[in-house]
């Protein structure tokens, strides 16, 4: 160590969250119960690069394209094979380019997830991060995408949910079908314009709302009070549809936008009480939604952003094939639940290993033996670490008790012993048929 | 489909690859196996940003610079708060950063874990990729790290191959002392550089390294003579002591290093023959290694860059903190190995997907019935599907069929039917107890 050594101790990057090994363990924990859900409802995973050429990235950008993270070497010199590239700022950008180009390889409905950090270049501010994970379960088809998966789409999200226990969390769920065909009934001529002012209902409120729709889009006030209080209703079950009918409003789009919504909603009856509603004042900006629309809060916290979102679209694919490729789809919100959870002491960390049994170096015994004790355990499923050295007992201990790890192995071959630093209690144990005092034959 | 749409059917990045889904799939596999048996050794995982300061990874670069992608956003207006990041080329500088960052919240000696993307601007070619996954292990330990950790990393990296069936794998072990004491004991002034010449016989060859020894290093033509002549002992056990010690070459250095490898050596005997080598050529050019140095090649291809790589170093935080914090650690080129052998066609990809079962939608039966069974399965295990809509079997039998789905489940309330895709047996079954033909109970 020479002191005139010049030392920067590094700072954390702003909006690049990054979790000590006790926190990422649970986070890797939530991933694999993602995963294993996904796969459970046979979900196929791909694994896009992490950059597209920016062409790509900018013909599917929405507001997106000033948030976009270019990618370049620093040392310059561009050569002419040198792609121009950009991190992806969603999932679903690598999706609609990897179904176009493998299109021929993939099979239909092609059902996949993807699991994967996003980036944005965007100010951070709390659940806005630049670079952050999300979870996306899309189905994509040739023709048409059978409303089966609008309707399984919640039910895989919750279950997913409640085993994280992200709880109490509510998904609200809308037709845009419903409020297009709701407008069109009314006579409104600028459908999409007044879909764009109702979505800032919950922004702006409902005076504001009825208010740009009467002087912005010229709309008579009861016409426009009447699209606001469309936007009220919200019902746990398949009861929208009188409320809905209560207005008098005809249309054939409002039938079938009822007629999808009653669907879903009957499928979501599997969900628990108090966590799906028919929400009609979902609307989801964005223009490619066209039927179905999901959006998921985080009940206990009403004004952070919505933790999982997704919809019905008619074509991913614009630009990249000659063929429509209509899907839906849902993205979890991973990391923006996760440091929520996490910041709000919701999460509960526990060891900082995975590790379940230390076998301690005794002084009197070969080291053979200890490595020998850990091959056998392991063999059996545990994850287990031979201490390095044959300090004293108490020493390697304290390094178990630091780390969380809850048993500590004395590998005497006499006579095995265990203790349960839990407890504190010890015992003769045999490494080929031990097993954890609370755990059940299963779990090993 | 507009006539006039125009189509630019996407191209793959040069240097970025891409799996289809049942490659992904094998992949997935693979970082399964790799990440059970780091977590079974009771390494933690860490997963810092894909991103650092410029600054961090240039203080750490060495010939790495100029392939450094630097990530900006493409809009430009760089504020004050944006700071200037780029992504990591490797994962022992993120590591380095982590710890000292949060040196006083980890325990010691940490073991860690890292599976990640990095980045180089490189040009592509044959192993050589611009996005890659790595797959790191690594022991820091402040003070000094136990050399029960080096004789360990070889065991831990050999397991996951073996499991991977990667093979036939070598893995080559030298120690840097052994070369350091050796050329000292020669009473070679510029050890490292001649250590730089010696780590390009590969390359080279004998006679070309000769030259350079007694043409650049100004070395008498029977030391530039003994020095090669090192470099060709390659034993499988410990036997390599003997051949350098029949040069009469005498150092304290070497003493130690001969002691250090031997332990290495000692603890590999656990691999199978034909394996593990004490290789004397094997330096690994960079600077910082001081101790063990590890490279693991693809037997059958010889012409192939090393597919792991490693060794010991005295510190890995110097710039960060006051502390010098010494460790040893391992690399598994994921990406180089998996391209690799899927383009030999040595990785056998099965099923585009994960499911086991197809639960068929029959046209006389309700739909519930059968989501009732794709949820009876799926609580049991099972990665089921259930297929969208009542189309003809026949159609819905193909599905399974390309997607590489074994079972086709026929939902009949009066008589549950499960038919083997495989072997074209039918038979009855029932979804709360059935088990898969060859398929033993502890796989459910």
């Amino acid at each position: 160590m020479s002191s005139d050594r010049k030392i920067v101790k590094p700072k954390p990057l702003s909006g690049f969250p990054e979790w000590l090994p006790e926190q990422r363990l649970v986070e890797l924990r939530w991933i694999d119960t993602i995963r294993r859900t996904f796969e459970a409802y046979g979900f196929c995973n791909i694994d896009p690069p992490s950059v597209e050429d920016v062409e790509v990235l900018a013909s599917k950008g929405e507001d997106t394209d000033k948030e976009i993270y270019g990618v370049r070497r620093l040392a310059g010199g561009e050569g002419r094979d040198e792609p121009k590239i950009a991190l992806h700022y969603d999932l679903t950008v690598p999706l609609a380019r990897y179904v176009a180009q493998h299109f021929n390889e993939l099979s239909f409905p092609f059902k996949r997830y993807q699991i994967q950090r996003a980036w944005r270049g965007e100010r951070p501010q709390e659940g806005r991060f630049r670079e952050f994970y999300q979870c996306d379960l899309d189905v994509l088809d040739t023709g048409e995408v059978s409303l089966h998966f609008d309707a399984e789409l919640p039910v895989i999200v919750y279950e997913i949910l409640r085993q994280l226990r992200v709880e109490p969390v509510t998904m609200h769920i809308n037709n845009r079908k419903v409020l297009e065909g709701f407008y069109t009934g009314l006579g409104i001529p600028d459908v999409v314009g007044a879909i764009r002012i109702l979505d800032k209902l919950d922004k702006v409120g409902a005076a504001e709302v009825t208010r740009m729709l009467v002087d912005d889009l010229h709309l008579a006030s009861d016409v426009a009070a009447r699209s606001v209080a469309l936007a009220s209703i919200r019902t746990p079950d398949t009861s929208f549809e009188e409320r809905v009918r209560e207005f008098g409003v005809r249309s054939d789009l409002l039938d079938t936008g009822i007629a999808e919504l009653k669907f879903v909603m009957q499928a979501a009856q599997a969900i628990p009480a108090g966590v799906v509603f028919a929400d009609l004042s979902v609307a989801r900006g964005f223009d490619y939604y066209t039927g179905t629309v999901y959006e998921g809060k985080l009940a206990a916290f009403p004004g952070y952003p919505s933790v999982f979102s997704g919809g019905r679209y008619d074509n991913l694919v614009g630009g990249f094939l000659r063929q429509n490729l209509p899907g839906v789809g849902m993205s979890i919100g991973l990391t923006r639940i996760f440091s929520k959870l996490l910041a709000e002491g919701k999460i509960e960390t526990g060891a900082s290993c995975p590790t379940q049994v230390l076998v301690i170096q005794l002084p009197d015994t070969q080291r053979e033996q200890a490595l020998e004790t850990g091959r056998t355990l392991r063999q059996r499923g545990f994850n287990v670490e031979v201490y390095h050295e044959a300090r004293k007992i108490g020493h390697q201990i304290r390094y178990a008790t630091r780390k969380g790890i809850r048993y500590a192995w004395f590998p005497d071959p006499a006579r095995h012993e265990v203790k349960d630093l839990a407890s504190g209690e010890q015992s003769p144990a045999n490494p080929a048929t031990w097993r954890p005092a609370n755990q059940p034959a299963s779990e090993t």
